[in-house]
């Protein structure tokens, strides 16, 4: 049995300024939904891995870090992964923060060509038919081709495919996943993952829809050909760094450090 | 004309731990010499890149972050960069702390082909000329063909060109190198950059010539492309990471974060 956890809330007192303001009343329908405030997240080595390789189990943070992810995770609404983390780690995307088992955040997937095979058995599913989370959103592109399978499983605990975009993009823009979840209620989006997502939402062009960063560094090097959290360079501007943060902490958390911060746009 | 900088107090005993032993007395030429204390120590983004790319000027850590480094040569009998950084950034290499102005260290060059072209004009030799540094030591491989204009250059400064090695290696060893150091009576050195001397040197069979680590994070994405820090694998161990830190201290530093550490042997 996975046990629950607890973040001392001396260090949860240092990350309250870079989370989404908290509602105490529902949105009222008639509100036009707005965006989501977006908290990008993740857990790197030195050298900006985030694994090993996809789908190798890489120990990088310890287990305050593991706590304070359950903490962030309680203070949204909705956590979202790319299917590439979602088909090499089978996550459980829930929080496990004592108290807080009662508001769990919505896992969503981005997953434009419905690929991740998900079953009775995904952690996640299992998690929800316990009690233990919610049901996942699995965002899919127009036109791509659900498996009939999959969708009962994904609905019958409460989640579901959700069609995003339309269709003209290969994967979807980060603008049409944030109008999809504002639709659906989310205030809140912790984006947790893996490289592929994270790099693109640190970009030129999209850091500017990213309202806080939360950054845990591991003293460790993983090593040539990780994970690598690291940005493209935009065409013409390969002599500037490609994003800063503002008004930054850095937190030391055991062996770890967490840095906090907001996106500099310019 | 560059300022002289200050480190304050309160900062700099922070990181005495991890810091070369001081010695009050000159050693004994009767004393086998020693492998010398190596302290590895590099600013990067939070990519883990050490500069846009090779020879760009990037601005990665703040104004205290490089009172640091100059605090930190004055603690280190020599400081060395690869023959890259040297021909790339044209370095000063001398220590600008208030009140160390008398104790520079050694600014030494690994180039065992002998490929810089450093002349009067080279900011390390006008810096020695005017009795603001000491001059350069380049470390050479045996049989490599050194002109003699340059020969004179060193020379002329107090510095010179030393063979290391015996010639077999295409670089050469870091064993070697650090025994021509300790038998020229070095206690201790900082090896500064750049990204391929210190990947050779977090290597699993090099960290332990290691004392210990000093790395700068500046809160900023360089982007793929630049000169990254992260070692190479080895063959047949690439489920593990390649090296990890113990004792550790992370002490933030204007917009920056300093680690400290031990290389973990394993
Ligand atoms: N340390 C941590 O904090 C952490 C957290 C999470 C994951 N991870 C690690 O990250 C690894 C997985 O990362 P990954 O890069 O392979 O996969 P990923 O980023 O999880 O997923 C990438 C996929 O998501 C889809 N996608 C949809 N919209 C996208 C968009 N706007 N931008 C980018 N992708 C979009 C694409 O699917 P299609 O190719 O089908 O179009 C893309 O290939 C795993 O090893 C996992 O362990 C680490
Ligand atoms: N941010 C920082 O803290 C910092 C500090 C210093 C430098 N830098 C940056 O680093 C960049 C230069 O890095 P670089 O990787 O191009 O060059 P580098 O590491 O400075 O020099 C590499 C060269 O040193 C020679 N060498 C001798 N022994 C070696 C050994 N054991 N291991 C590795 N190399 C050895 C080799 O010369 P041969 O090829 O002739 O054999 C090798 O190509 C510049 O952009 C500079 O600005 C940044």
């Amino acid at each position: 049995m996975a046990e629950t956890l607890t973040f001392p809330p001396e260090e949860a007192s240092k990350l309250s300024p870079y989370l989404p303001p908290q509602h105490n009343t529902s949105v009222s329908s008639s509100t036009a939904p707005t965006k989501p405030w977006v908290t990008l997240t993740y857990a790197v080595s030195l050298d900006s891995s985030l694994s090993l390789a996809p789908g190798v189990q890489t120990v990088l943070s310890g287990p305050q870090s593991k706590a304070m992810t359950h903490y962030l995770r309680s203070k949204h609404d909705a956590i979202l992964v790319g299917v590439g983390t979602a088909v090499a780690d089978d996550p459980g995307l829930n929080c496990r923060i004592a108290g807080a088992e009662d508001s769990q955040p919505r896992p969503t997937v981005l997953d434009p060509k419905a690929r991740w095979e998900v079953r009775e058995e995904s952690k996640v599913i299992r998690l929800a038919r316990e009690g233990k989370g919610k049901g996942p959103w699995v965002l899919v592109r127009k036109g791509a081709e659900v498996d009939e399978g999959r969708r009962r499983v994904l609905e019958s605990v409460g989640g579901g495919y959700l069609v995003c975009g339309n269709g003209a993009e290969k994967g979807f823009g980060w603008e049409a996943v944030l109008e999809v979840l504002g639709t659906r209620g989310m205030r809140s989006v912790m984006v947790e993952g893996g490289g592929k997502v994270i790099n693109s939402l640190l970009g030129r062009d999209k850091i500017g829809l990213v309202n806080s960063v939360i950054v845990t560094i591991a003293p460790t090097w993983l090593g040539k050909g990780g994970v690598v959290v690291s940005p493209d360079r935009e065409e013409g501007k390969e002599q500037s760094a490609v994003g800063r943060l503002r008004d930054v902490k850095w937190c030391p958390l055991g062996d770890d450090v967490v840095l906090c911060g907001f996106p500099k746009t310019s």
